[in-house]
């Protein structure tokens, strides 16, 4: 069985097409600024194709083209036709009142743009992209694998906010959290590793959008990000959290608009907004170590926040056995690991210096002797959709 | 030097005269329900006068009036007169670019005034009742003793919050922190009971307005309270810490006003709104042990945010040595502090079963082997704000 795997983001598409079989990638792909001139679309397989080329993507439907003929590449590709494909995973995010695997259909696509409104950056480019693949390939199943679904065991005294009950029953306001398929691969992979399913984890997936989980037991039982993405850690450009009354502070006595709030908060804010200088970590620990003021406040900013939710999970399961670091920050943050680690060493956190100096490599960063195992987990969110979306295939 | 210490509630006024020698209290007193038919007075002091009387108090005016004539009590009270009270001090509550202690001047009441949105069931009564206090005794100082004050020891990277920074340094958005006089009076009573100023504290103050503190080696580190009273754990009526898209869905997408939300968030929300029995733990325990499973829900998640917000504090400062219960529901509540602390024994928690049975005592309720010690401190808000209010008269 073969399943493509898509990522859409707001401007880019990335997909890898996986043989179940033994779970490797036959092909794997990006393209990049898709609606602008200078796009880019790079390509690689399993039977020797390598490239990188700029080329005008004016569109995700030229873009799905593109990657469609380089699959099968006339005959020379990993797939002989379309057909081969058993289906199309997609890592969703949001929907009113569904969560899990879900084929997308209409009233799928209906639920995610109800909630259009609190994941702007995400559920419109993908209900946009979806549509455009159900044009070009309209016999191949597209399922979705919702971000949401991992933190579906988390228990009602976490999930709930300090709101009239009656907005959760008749809305739905609660904590949902995000970023599953990664905290779920990480989390399975420390278990794999360490032989034992009844750990205390915390995962840190740090990316450009980045969350925390508390993982006890193999589930999910708390994460930082909320109703929707914009609570927890500082993201990219996304505030993380903040006191309820700074966009009530805004629009009242500001003068702000609801509509300024909202790109304030998610376009404006976060790493980018409090550094002033990029959205980009590697950016800012430059420039903090230039002595950028602002900068090293941000860095310091964003460990903070980091170290208090791990000292809150970790309470939280009454206890700690592994810290693993995953996503972009988190597989190559040397010195974001060393700070966040630094004081925790009360609860058994000992970082080994030289072994944290180490990027993108799976492997334990903790001394031998470390009560809780710090671990590097490089993540696979796509395996994880591709497993479900298998899974899904199976049991429908 | 004897001094007046006034804490105005939306609708309440209580005082209580000290002198400063031996930090007596002379008098004590409380209005309830100012502005309706069915006020109730009460008054006691320490020349044996005591009573408690309903009676029409249609304004702060009036009750204020009413005070003073029980403290001069026709030459048989506490005082012979106003000019032997040296000065009134209140345990105000926030205003923009303005903390410590402050003589409450037309400027501060308009810094005050400022902050009125965000502090709508704080700012104005204040203001209004320190405006007729004014009026009555226009000779005797009014000083000002700001909830933010203890706080302002907090470091950059715990009061800075993931939005542009130019907000915070044009607007002072930023991470304030209230309830300073309970969180420094408690956490300094436990530096004199344990004869230790090198200590790690978690000062839970817990009340109807609740708020932890991160106190290292005397100062506040960090508090759950942000920009505003909104923020950190459930309040009787007020939400703690929300998702920052939860009034923004409310507005764009549930057809909410401005107005309508900063109602729900600010009167309807809270221990209220989740358990729909109460804003009043007691009665939230009472409907919980008989089986309502949203007061059940209310606790458990009141419980977790306190207890997480433990965790997150001994992270930040690097260890914990003193857990310090506060306020009504951390002075009387036996079954609260039990949960919060259970599942804590990990860094070093062990509470007494036994000693933890107590109520509104000064004690230790942790096991003799216990390496964090756990007490409770009942606090003293007005021992504070004289005290403060004695050191501006001197240094002024």
């Amino acid at each position: 069985m073969k399943i493509l795997v898509c990522n859409v983001g707001s401007t880019s598409l990335k997909y890898r097409l996986i043989d179940m079989g033994g779970e490797e990638a036959l092909a794997w792909g990006r393209i990049e600024r898709v609606g602008s001139h200078n796009s880019t679309y790079c390509h690689k397989d399993a039977v020797g194709t390598e490239f990188e080329m700029d080329v005008h993507i004016p569109d995700y439907k030229t873009g799905i083209g593109l990657m469609i003929n380089n699959l099968i590449n006339d005959g020379k590709g990993v797939v002989g036709s379309l057909k081969e494909i058993s289906a199309v995973g997609f890592k969703v995010v949001h929907a009113r009142g569904v969560s899990g695997t879900q084929l997308l259909n209409e009233e799928i696509l209906q639920a995610m743009e109800d909630y259009n409104g609190i994941a702007p950056a995400h559920n419109p480019p993908y209900i946009s992209a979806i549509k455009q693949f159900r044009e070009i390939m309209p016999d191949i199943p597209l399922v979705g694998s919702f971000e949401t679904a991992f933190h579906r065991s988390i228990p009602a005294h976490a999930y709930l906010y300090g709101i009239p009950y009656e907005l959760y029953e008749k809305y739905g306001i609660r904590k949902y959290g995000f970023h599953g398929a990664s905290h779920e691969y990480v989390s399975a992979r420390v278990c794999e590793l360490l032989k034992r399913k009844d750990l205390r984890i915390v995962t840190c997936h740090l990316g450009g959008s980045g969350s925390l989980c508390a993982v006890k037991n193999g589930v999910s039982v708390d994460t930082t990000m909320g109703f929707s993405l914009q609570s927890g850690i500082l993201n990219n450009n996304r505030c993380g959290d903040i006191d309820p009354f700074i966009p009530i502070y805004l629009m009242e006595d500001l003068g702000y608009s609801l509509e300024e709030v909202k790109q304030l908060l998610t376009k404006q804010s976060g790493l980018l907004g409090l550094s002033g200088v990029s959205n980009d970590v590697r950016d800012i620990e430059e420039a903090a170590e230039k002595g950028d003021e602002r900068a090293l406040k941000c860095i310091d900013t964003y460990c903070y926040n980091i170290k208090k939710y791990i000292g809150s999970y970790a309470s939280a399961m009454g206890g700690l056995d592994v810290i693993a670091f995953a996503g972009g920050i988190g597989e190559n943050g040397v010195r974001i690991r060393e700070r966040v680690c630094q004081g925790l060493e009360f609860m058994g956190v000992y970082l080994d210096r030289e072994r944290n100096n180490v990027r993108g490599r799976e492997t334990v960063i903790s001394t031998d002797g470390s009560p809780v195992k710090v671990m590097v987990i490089p993540t696979n969110e796509e395996i994880i959709v591709a497993r479900k979306t298998k899974k899904y295939l199976e049991e429908s």
